[in-house]
């Protein structure tokens, strides 16, 4: 993955990774307005939610260092506004929200009246914020690493490598460092209608790292278990409630059923600035309705009738009961989750 | 449905309607030739367990009645190896291996140098197993429709409807009694990957018949479950074990882990020709392994990366413990399927 990034900053402009296009092309778009940093994320140019959480640092970045304004106060006021905007671009994963609160709550102490000063501390934490997603996401793969077997044989969904973050992955970060240590695994790669992250992104990521895959659609899973048989399933989250149930990529949870009847280890991989503790449980967080285009076709290609009503809810939720363990980069946090989680938090 | 026909004998030629093509063409397929219809079995123009029964039938019709064999005995041998050939067409239903072997049984006890009398029996038992599967499935709807509540929310998955059968169809049969009895069901239709014979032929003959219809990725029935509430789960089969065991279309076994971990009854529809007490489980039942390009391709359009490995199992095997019933055109099955299931057949 060396030679490609998903994210970066630079001088007032933003690039990413056109992942609608991929594997067939590698295409960059630049940014240097807030609202496009917005429809990016809204429009997928861009996901995962670290990598989003980081696309929203950016955006604030952005919105700092192009203002008019001619005072701290109405910069003040011109990011608030930005936040809420750049807030609504999804609803599920928390760490867009997150990153802009945390960019937000470094302007608490400054002095209002240094516009110079206020963008340069937006800017700062927000590159700071792209950065230390690389770091957690390395320490994560450490402590997720000594949970799979050598010849372990994974199931993975969506994805969660580089792509999903600003380098090195969550679930797919574990994974890589499995293989750094000598570990001959391979991987199970659920495909992950609708949008095929799985087929997509997981498999060009896995193929160039040079580790040994299968992709698979996501109905074989329960099978695969059945007949091959599989070692752990790894799967990212996108927001983690304070009872350990997790909103990830639909499809997680049938995936995480499938586990459970078969006694597969189920874990989850996100940083801590996925879980949000203000959530007591799974139902309280937002699932967010995807248009029915990503269902109905792929590419130019019309799958259905004309007019077919499609639901498309874009995550599920995996009650707590059904994972093993939940991996951060201050360790791995395991049921009671209410009580783990909390410590995680607090440590 | 009724301008449509799924397929047809007509004076030594069989026409089908190309299922690959549906729902945005309409192509009919004329075939003369029995390699012709082992092929278009092979290539999915046809496919569901009982038309590839009534296909077999014809292609075996078609080889009678286009022989040149001079003498009974000669024209048995021929038919003979093309039986052999259109048995080999697909391995896992059932159905194909019955509807051969019953023509072939019909031949036993004729005057074998009788060429004519040969071709008529070949043909008239073909016209037979096709007339009566429109018959059985009536039968099993009548069967089936008892166990469909009012208002009813029904998971279905893959296309087990006329198109999947002669006319009429197995558990979209049950679903089409249910709605012409004037229940308000609402089917949540599995797009059923790799094929989507559910985003592409159920929600087609769902949408003919006016049935209220959502479609959904197969990934997102357990959060449709868990969110919305499903009262029952319908699907077909394509070889039932004597122990009860069930091949279908794969994804068939996840959903009926969902199903199972929410309490939700899960029933298979099938004529007794789909049976195989042959077979004492699931596990015997040879799963086939489809191309590749199912997977890769959409289309035109190319997902994964060039040079991906694939798994493509069309088939999976749901235990008969997660079965809560199996609706024939002989009755309703229960556990203990071993008993039952015998009786059945016996009956």
């Amino acid at each position: 993955m060396s030679e490609y990034y998903t994210i970066m900053w630079e001088n007032g402009l933003v690039r990413m990774l056109d992942q609608r296009l991929l594997p067939q092309e590698v295409v960059y778009r630049e940014y240097t307005k807030y609202q496009d940093v917005a429809m990016a994320i809204r429009e997928m140019v861009i996901r995962g939610a670290p990598a989003i959480g980081a696309a929203a640092g950016y955006g604030l970045a952005l919105a700092a260092i192009h203002s008019h304004a001619k005072n701290g106060l109405d910069l003040l006021d011109e990011l608030e506004h930005v936040a809420q905007i750049l807030k609504t671009a999804r609803p599920t994963a928390v760490n867009l929200t997150w990153a802009i609160e945390r960019v937000m709550a470094r302007l608490l102490d400054q002095d209002w009246d240094d516009v110079k000063l206020i963008q340069e501390v937006v800017v700062n934490e927000a590159l700071t914020i792209a950065e230390e997603d690389i770091a957690t996401n390395r320490q994560m793969g450490i402590y997720g690493v000594g949970l799979i077997p050598d010849h372990a044989r994974i199931i993975h969904h969506c994805n969660t490598g580089a792509l999903a973050t600003v380098g090195f992955g969550t679930a797919l970060g574990v994974i890589r460092l499995a293989h750094e240590y000598g570990k001959k695994i391979h991987v199970y790669v659920d495909e992950t209608r609708p949008r095929l992250q799985g087929a997509r992104l997981t498999s060009w990521e896995l193929k160039q790292l040079g580790i040994p895959h299968t992709v698979i659609v996501d109905g074989a899973s329960g099978h695969i278990m059945r007949t091959v048989g599989i070692d752990l399933c790894l799967v990212g989250c996108d927001r983690i409630a304070a009872n350990g149930d997790i909103a990830n990529k639909i499809g997680t949870y049938n995936l995480a059923l499938a586990a459970h009847a078969h006694g597969i280890p189920f874990y989850s991989v996100g940083p801590t600035s996925t879980i949000d503790l203000s959530i007591s449980n799974g139902d309280q967080i937002p699932i967010e309705d995807r248009p029915p285009y990503e269902v109905t076709h792929i590419g130019e290609t019309q799958i259905t009738p004309d007019g077919v009503v499609i639901a498309n809810p874009a995550f599920d939720i995996t009650p707590c009961r059904y994972i093993t363990g939940i991996v951060t980069e201050r360790g791995v946090a395991y049921p009671p989750y209410q009580q783990t989680l909390a410590g995680l938090m607090a440590g």
